[in-house]
């Protein structure tokens, strides 16, 4: 029972980065007996197996940020992460922050093709804001990389979540065995 | 007269480079008094202006090599310099290598998600397959700006070929006026 209790399925991996082909390879990975083991696995396979167009589907799975997590999020686990990592972004926001990011994400979107991402946990709107402004320079392949760079930073911090809860509670989407 | 004899449209910028946003820029920054000038504008266009769907677009635009471009080919302008392109290719395949060239360009593109792109022009089956085998080993996002460059070599030629063209019996597509 105890070694089991490791083991996810395709959705918790999903709920940590919106790719599918991710998912299917850290099932095909695992099952990891700890965290740095699945980690480990999530930077090769993130970094070194999944496609541009993987890429691409997994920034796609981010709400815009600023943005209510549950209009864009297929995964409720992924919605309930994804609002925590953007409250000391919430609580800084003023209406004139929130309306100047609302339109800078907009430019970025129409610039690069997809949402501007970045890793929030413990960053406030006007260093967003800097973030977004200082980003939008940048040529599309390189802030490509730059927003993989980042999707890896949440997805680790995710993992991190999924383990702690599953050592306190069980995975949620585990299947009974 | 004279001076209006190097306006192409979008259709000719097209026929070099398949993506539609390249095109358009393309029309934005025109008309050019010569080559140089449109190959210059093109480069910054397209490496700093295209976003990565606008590359996945324009790659999608070429058939597979050593496969008939009639195919895939939208327009019909790019199909025949596809063709001259591949010409060297095509005379040095022999019926076992063009099987080969098939298979790797199959797991090409179940590992990456577009079409394996290279310069062709003068490079016999052997080494193409010889290429296709070691860029197999980049990691996708590698990989993707290397066949980036390569496009930019085939819009290269392509506008030599668009304004050569041009300078003979005008454009193909031109809106008479």
């Amino acid at each position: 029972m105890e070694s089991s209790s490791m083991v996810f399925g395709e959705k918790d991996w999903l709920a940590c980065c919106g790719s599918v082909k991710f998912a299917e390879e850290m099932v095909a990975a695992g099952p990891f007996s700890n965290y740095q083991e699945a980690l480990d696995a999530a930077k090769d396979i993130w970094f070194n197996k999944v496609d541009v167009n993987g890429w691409l589907e997994a920034f796609a799975a981010h709400p815009q940020i600023g943005d209510s997590p549950s209009q864009s999020h297929k995964s409720p686990t992924s919605a309930q992460w994804s609002k925590g990592e953007q409250s000391t972004a919430i609580t800084t926001a003023t209406e004139s922050t929130l309306q100047e990011l609302y339109e800078w994400n907009a430019r970025y979107r129409q610039k690069f093709g997809f949402v501007f991402l970045i890793f929030a946990s413990g960053r406030s709107t006007p260093e967003i804001l800097a973030e977004i402004k200082r980003r939008y320079h940048n040529r599309p392949i390189v802030e490509f990389e730059i927003a993989a760079e980042e999707q890896m930073k949440i997805t680790e911090l995710r993992l991190s979540k999924l383990f702690s809860a599953n050592a306190t509670a069980g995975s949620t989407t585990k299947t009974p065995h």
